[in-house]
């Protein structure tokens, strides 16, 4: 239901209507306007043209040299989406299971829907602290899955995988021969130390997706990137070469000047979500609501025993707030999900009438 | 072997040679300024945000009242190629074949054996003016055939599909309960007139895909559209959602920027393209090539009898001119596609350096 809230919520704006938005993960913070003249300086030169599908020699060769990898193994993807969607087209062509831990983000099983692959739901708990629980994700584990897909930090709980967890992850999955998929979209602007799924893989037998989104406040410009094996970024290439053919140079001189910009750019944008993560937390935990502190930006999952999420939130951006009902993430119907992507000002205003509408 | 060269050539540049780039329908005009500014103005007017996956209501507005259809017809695409792979994935999944005539992009095929689907090559001939044989169309069509494709203008061969042959397609079509998708890139640009799809489709039975990139000389930026029954656009919709989100705003923008100068941008491209094909034609003419006469940009699809064409353009990369073999238009060995998308310098010199290698 998360898209449809989304496209009802853009309807009402257009007809006119006041929406505060916290259902998306779209930060309302601009774009860092050191990017836009990037990309502004690369139009003007002429950077318009078709391109790489492999994506930008520069670019590629910075974001090897950042996590400790070749340039063959690195693929520019029009947003992480595309990158995660391109790795299960092509990995799961062949029938097979994909085990996913909820709650998760929506466009996984989406995606492996749309593929024709199945996929295991592994739950977690906000009362184990959302913890995956290897016995569990063992047994889980059958001749025909091929696939876990972790997203670490994750969203919707912003929980960061505590490393010994993560360790029996990937210590279980090289025994049993899955690959794991680690969407890290939230990790460079993390709260916690997170632990990255390349610091297991001295052969690239995992994969990282990544993108610009989250990093540099650059949602908009889909621009994201994997890394893995040098025959899956060939493929992904091939990919890329018969559907986006590749993501717009001007765009990828910005990343790139994102890049350089990484540790300025992220330190802002940590302290402010952890600012708002503090405000939201006190204001739900006065409304009743439980919920895991967030490790990462941008979001809260809270809880409330016996609430209808779907109901709670059609009925919430009929009251001008939306947000995202549980059920976008799994079988979570108490929860609903906030984003603190709105100015603070706003996010006051939607947590008070989140607050109204639980009394 | 169309992508190999070009990622050969790439390699080639990167390593400081000089390549001719002859390869591509990639123009070496730049995209006009005011394009390139309205995209700069959307950037710092924060439209760098997620938006809706159908594309923003301004520019399909515009494009609906061009074509003369409803907005809820439109859908933005990250390129063309982006909408049609989008349509060959949502329609030919449960199976099925689709024809497509020869010479043909590449494209088409690529993205059929990716999905899954079937193909039937229907072979056109250049002494016969390239023309569709109706009784052939009618007797390739068997009860698995889904999907016929058009390319009209033709890539490679620039030629326009006559009034009559396409209704006699349709109407094959219609009787036989196809669904045509015509990709139409060339059309706004062609230098005679050329009759779209939609000029028979009060029902949207058929499908247009159209873009910006040859159009506007906006290749890099990827943005294109489709045009179909709603049912297909919303699929298409909720395809993007899971993949590629949504065209960057400002991007689109600068497309709408591009549609408001439209007659002005399209005539200007037009007359450069139609003095190029003048030129190019008398050289290879000369240099005793056969070919049909350009009808719209940027192609030429001369004939040698006898020419192993991958051969030839290997050879000729090495020698700094890139154009692509005929095979990779189909079984047309003895061709090969020249673009005019470089500076008439450049194209003059590839011109000799062909003219050079075939004597």
């Amino acid at each position: 239901m998360l898209y449809e809230i989304n496209e009802k919520a853009i309807r009402l704006e257009n007809e006119g209507k006041k929406i505060i938005r916290l259902n998306l993960g779209d930060p309302d913070l601009a774009t860092p306007s050191e990017i836009v003249e990037a990309a502004y300086a690369a139009m003007k030169a002429g950077k318009t043209k078709y391109s790489s599908a492999y994506g930008e020699e520069k670019l590629r060769q910075k974001l090897a040299k950042i996590h400790g990898v070749k340039t063959e193994n690195v693929v520019i993807t029009p947003g992480s989406k595309w990158g995660v969607f391109a790795t299960l087209y092509l990995l799961m062509k062949g029938g097979g299971n994909i085990i996913i831990p909820t709650p998760y983000w929506t466009a996984y099983e989406l995606m492996a829907k749309s593929i024709g692959a199945q996929t295991k739901l592994l739950r977690t708990e906000m009362e184990d602290g959302w913890a995956v629980d290897l016995g569990k994700l063992e047994a889980m584990i059958d001749k025909d899955t091929r696939l876990i897909i972790l997203n670490n930090p994750n969203n919707p709980t912003s929980k960061v995988m505590d490393a010994k967890t993560l360790d029996g992850i990937v210590e279980i999955a090289n025994r049993k021969g899955v690959t794991i998929l680690s969407d890290e979209v939230y990790g460079p602007i993390s709260f916690v130390k997170t632990k990255s799924i390349l610091e297991y893989d001295g052969n690239y037998t995992h994969i990282l997706s990544n993108g610009f989104s989250k990093m540099f406040t650059m949602t908009g410009w889909r621009v994201g990137y994997i890394i893995a094996n040098k025959q899956l970024i060939d493929n992904i290439t091939r990919l890329n070469q018969i559907t986006i053919n590749n993501v717009p140079v001007f765009i990828q001189e910005a990343a790139l000047k994102g890049l350089e910009m990484q540790r300025q750019l992220t330190k802002e944008i940590k302290e402010e979500y952890h600012e708002r993560a503090n405000m939201a937390s006190k204001t739900l935990a006065a409304a009743g609501l439980s919920f895991t502190k967030p490790e990462a930006p941008f979001y809260i999952f809270p809880k409330r025993k016996g609430l209808d999420s779907e109901k709670f939130t059609l009925d919430l951006l009929d009251k001008g707030v939306a947000v995202a009902p549980g059920t976008s993430f799994g079988d979570y119907r108490e929860h609903f999900r906030i984003s603190l992507t709105a100015p603070r000002d706003h996010i006051k205003v939607g947590l008070e009438k989140i607050s109204e509408a639980l009394r």
